[in-house]
């Protein structure tokens, strides 16, 4: 496979995806549907990063000769924040809690993704590898965050949430030590790899950490969202049109949260 | 009329429809005061992006040879998300209801701009087409957003919301109509008019779906407010210096609201 | 001094400066947590732009010879906001009590930079001045909720609260006085002054307004916090680890907000 085919390969299964988050994710609780979206917004960004990658439009030629596809961290600077929210979500019942908290969380990650932008587009080695370790150092906040904070507020509720966190977040967390291995080996680092092994590995990588991943944290949404439901913790939402029977009176339906 | 006349013309009007709105939309609750807000950023942000247009600072020529205000899509990527942001809260009456709904139809928007603004600068036939075909889907989505779950919102509350809801609704979905026809008919697009046609239409267009349809919106969210005050469904909100005696003890005012 | 020396100056100072703030910014609320992040991530950011700055990657030659540092403009998007952002907390006890008047101010001081941005960028003088007279006018509409809607909301509530807005939303606008002046009379301008006594006054008013005014505000939370506290106006957040003894019960601990 070309580097070119790969990235198409991307660019469909990440709408593939995409599509069956849309039909699998259920929505019956508030907490359930933002998860959903966010699964279906995540591979639908990737869909479309992959998109430009593929026809070259979301790529630059620098002067040094290097190709470097630029697209990829923009679509990482919006996807990365989506998925560690949703695990915020997870951990916090609602992020209302500790706004402060998810705030900083999503800041070092989109400074993680910038500054790795900013790594990749240097050519000079010595601002390029002070880039990298700036990104290396947010990155272990991200980390930080994730086993610090999050998971005590995890653990201080129910075991269904705590363990649905918990599994989330180190699947994530192994995940993504991925990324910063390939891209200073690959393409934009030392070239130990050339272009097509690391857009080969970046793409397999990448359906791991959205597709896959997202079955994995709607598989354990839906079973917080069950045992809320069953101890009673939220009230359902009707969101779907099936919910609202047309016969009720909607402005007395059972579901309605109270304003 | 020139192109740069129409875009000094846009600018203007925009910017005498900013001072109109300031001037007219009043601030009596919390909700009024956001509606308010809402149209005269909207269409300050439009008078500043048709200003970057008209001086030749928001557009570049592509290596084609055709010229691309691409300023155009960055407006609409602000000024699209908050009139739909207008209308969530119109029907759901604040958005801390629906979070992932609102989210999602803000989202959904803004990837139909900004693959929008990549069919435009796009320069291959393929590509091009592919972009147009996924920004119409968005817009879609939105669409199915609109008048599917947020109708339902308006219509679970009570008659005057879900009157104001539907006409801006309506308005909103017709005017905006006319951007992806043009820009599909015009100078990014196939060309069948020329760029003259294009920024005419749309300057036109702009003015009716920003300025008149602000003072429409106004007009309905007005007649929310009085509705709520009437019935006491929230408290008044004191943000103009009137509202506030200087004689009175700030710290007990009637209308602070509780903490 | 070289301009290069003041920019690497700026990127180390900056960096402590994070440093410093991050371990003397208390957590004991969560509004004291969301206030210590504030600052710790506004001077991070701004290391990171004089770190773009230095290796010159964050500045770009004009047509016309100028070098023009575009870093600066888009730190100070970021960071300014921030900024009015911890300002709007002290005054309001949190944000969502005027989510209207928040948002209206941080989107206007967003406007003034970005309008700034293109007074920078601008070559001809014609259009270059529209922009400076308009990025004042932003910067007019700050100062005017600063020290109208947002002081009396601060007015409205207790004197401590009262004291610590006030005392760093007036440093706050005198030393935001210093970047228009130096921008119109610098490089950037009419270049009365050159581009190395340009960098030089923006780097020390940059450590003034982000690392002491930092510092000076974080002793004003200080205050505040220990204030809601003696009279139970908020709950303490246990968000270190040694706030949540290891051998508590979790579930129990007293200081968890409630759901």
């Amino acid at each position: 496979m070309t580097e070119t085919t790969w990235l198409w390969t991307g660019c469909l299964a990440m709408a593939l995806g995409s599509v069956a988050l849309f039909v699998v994710g259920k929505r019956r609780t508030q907490d359930e549907e933002g998860h959903t979206l966010i699964h279906v917004f995540v591979t639908m960004i990737a869909s479309l990063s992959y998109l430009a990658q593929a026809t070259r439009q979301g790529s630059t030629i620098l002067p040094g000769g290097r190709e470097f596809l630029y697209a990829r961290y923009l679509d990482w600077s919006v996807t990365t924040p989506l998925l560690l929210l949703g695990l915020a979500m997870t951990a916090l019942h609602g992020t209302h809690r500790r706004p402060g908290l998810v705030a900083a969380l999503l800041g070092a990650d989109v400074l993680m993704i910038l500054t790795g932008l900013f790594y990749g587009a240097s050519e000079a080695t010595g601002p390029k590898y002070i880039w990298f370790v700036v990104s290396c150092g947010a990155f272990l906040a991200v980390y930080a965050t994730l086993f610090g904070p999050l998971l005590r507020e995890a653990r201080a509720r129910d075991d269904v949430r705590r363990s649905a966190y918990l599994r989330s977040a180190v699947v994530l967390a192994v995940l993504w030590l991925v990324y910063p291995v390939v891209d200073l080996l690959g393409n934009n680092g030392i070239q130990a790899v050339g272009a097509l092994v690391t857009t080969a590995v970046l793409t397999v990588t990448d359906l791991l950490a959205k597709v896959a991943y997202g079955f994995l944290s709607t598989h354990g949404t839906s079973r917080v969202a069950e045992h809320d439901l069953a101890v009673g913790a939220v009230e359902p939402a009707p969101v779907s049109s099936e919910a609202v029977p047309s016969s009720a009176d909607p402005r007395r339906r059972p579901g309605t949260p109270r304003p």
